[in-house]
């Protein structure tokens, strides 16, 4: 049983009629209902939570934190950031959705700037899975279109160890590396594009698909698992020339 | 000509006497002399400075920035660090020597912990370079000893698109990824383990070609090249569906 | 259930009197038995069989090919060679080991001349596991000594998307890449060089666990997997300028 | 002087009336004179020159090797592919370009099928690089079209090393990676897919411009180099505990 927190900023959502048109409950009930099976046990979280959803009674009993935020990056506190990315390198899996790649969370993942070119536009996004054998990809056709989208297009700046899963092609021109994955310390990330809040990506069997599969890949090999500690005064396995004289 | 700042938080080796017999001066004089070359423009600054020796003056002067600390990489503020990582992501190179792995920056770059394992021991290391045709190899034996070290041991926590140029072998029985390189947006990285204060690695000639090497690596291509932003409304390039309804 | 074909050489094993001493029923028949497992259907095959022991009829039902070779790497057919890539590409696991490193079959999937320094010493090698979180450091020690060792040293011409899980230390001064990951199209590849005919190593539990997991890691997630086609005249998506005019 | 030998296979270009038309004197003479420049020493080969273009005399003489070919791939020796590759592991560039991706030697690079989609469609190709800072983008457009091309789409089965400076967006619906970096031993590879036969692609000024970057970048840093050989019986560096029983 894997347990999954999607943690969603929950602003536009709750505030903006025509986004919460798409998403009455907000997007992490979305994702929640649509994720559903027998091997996650998937709660949500939320920034207006206390301790911002983030407090360590969560994070110490999640396995895969699901991340979409969008409006209020500025919001999480430095704090908060270094106390997540500490669960990664120690094992959690962090999934990062859609706007998510301008998060603090994903930014300190990087070490970059996460900039990316964009347009809301509502135009037909094309992906396809460039790894066709990844587990993140299993099951998942090679192409399919999201009707209506918002353009993300490259240049993605994230780092050269991000591995391409999905790109994707959009109807005005561009392209983008839409399914990366990423490793720190123990933990694995995956981002993935889709998902504008004022179109119903998040109800698409293929996405959900791509997003399950990567919480399955995320998912630590072992609880409990702790980042490699600085080890202090570590003795000599070998007798040292030093000590001989 | 590139110019180079040498940043040393510049404590121990002003404040302990042994530590001070060796680089009278401190380690970032000693490194300005060692590295002296007509194609470097060289300048040092310290902790103490104003600014931290970090201010927007230096760093839009700076084409590779090297770096030595110790004991007091929490009292570089989590701003500056944003600073230096944001130069370093619009193409500032950034040599990390020694204890710097566990620096704020060089944290920041990796997203990961940067831990250790370490032995004040004296012992001797011996260096491989594992990619003899790189830049940074360039004139540098394929293996040399540095007679007394600090043991700096596996695992070391970085990310894996750390290429490994240099590892190391310890008599104590360890191994270490002692020279690697990163890319971080536009910015070269180079970190570089040998170089503890007390004793004096940095008068050693194949430890001054190494760090010269990767200064000349990792200066930019161009000056005052700026990191990809983030594009808002970007035009499409082709005329979308829903606009020809 | 994982299909497991160990490929031996079969020479030095079968012919020499101290080597046989060793490993009296050849080293395939000692990893067979050391890899016994509930999970693992193996057998074995070597290059004397019919068809180099490399039939379709092998190869077809192979999830996990180990290869072990030394001095007949030149007898092993081109044809063979481009068979089992070819199968490796389609998503069949691959294991070789110690002076595999020469093998054909190694070299076509680097794309590089996989030298390496190396002395028959006996002396004593020590790994380190620098990815402890990988799977194929399962229950494998952080480190751990084989007493007695031929010496692999760098600098090993192999390519840089070899991921490094272990790394060795030897008496001599050397250190080596010693357990490598890469990826192929569909397939996995695991180097590992411990493992010269004329010591005991493959009797080592360590050195079994290490083996044992880069199995069923490298094993292909669903059978009957093939390879990306050449994909002719492919229609287009999306109606193309010129056929609109 | 960086020595450039623009190697064609020369028969499309040669006998077919349509496509002789595109390029009069051979693909190779339109490179030649769209490459001219004062630190380049260009020369030409063709297969059917003798040693098909490829004799050590050539081949020594080579800094970077520049290979186009398309419907005589299996007319190249194995012998002459195998003495390219280890030219390119002892330090000589190699460019690749279109249909080149099917070539034996681009194979033998990757240890990959190298397989793709095409339609020979005449339609529209987009680029877009993604590493702007990369030597081999300089004085690039950020994005810039190749009016009427031979779609090249995804899954492109190529190792995951292979680092991506350009992809491409086609009209029909199809994304690739257009232009990509290995490196395999000493050499340096790039592969970029523009230019198929019967479209006047080598005469587009960024299409030459990114060629020439590459040859610049692919250079080897110093002639001569040659690959590590296997070291056999390297001397101990430090004494062997079994010695001093």
């Amino acid at each position: 049983m894997i347990k999954v927190t999607i943690w969603n900023e929950y602003r536009q959502d709750r505030d903006i009629d025509f986004i919460r048109a798409v998403y009455p409950e907000g997007i992490h009930a979305a994702l929640k209902q649509g994720l559903s099976a027998p091997d996650l046990e998937i709660r949500t979280a939320v920034l207006d939570d206390p301790c911002q959803g983030l407090s360590d009674e969560i994070l110490d009993s999640t396995d895969v934190l699901v991340w979409w935020a969008h409006a209020a990056h500025q919001e999480v506190t430095d704090e908060n950031v270094k106390r997540v990315l500490a669960k990664v390198n120690s094992g959690m899996g962090l999934i990062v959705l859609h706007s998510g790649h301008y998060s603090k969370i994903f930014q300190a993942v990087c070490g970059t700037s996460c900039s990316l070119k964009w347009r809301e536009s509502g135009e037909k996004e094309r992906l396809w899975c460039i790894q066709p054998f990844h587990p993140i990809a299993r099951d998942v056709p090679e192409t399919f279109v999201v009707p209506q989208t918002e353009m993300y297009g490259e240049r993605f700046d994230i780092p050269d160890d991000a591995r391409t899963i999905f790109m994707s092609w959009y109807e005005g021109g561009e392209v983008f590396r839409s399914g990366v994955t990423l490793e720190r310390g123990y933990g694995k990330i995956f981002y993935f594009s889709p998902g504008h809040e004022s179109f119903p990506i998040y109800y698409q069997p293929e996405i959900l698909k791509v997003i399950g599969n990567a919480i399955r890949w995320a998912a630590p090999l072992c609880r409990g698992i702790i980042s490699a500690p600085c080890v202090k005064n570590q003795e000599p396995l070998y007798s040292l020339e030093k000590n001989k004289e």
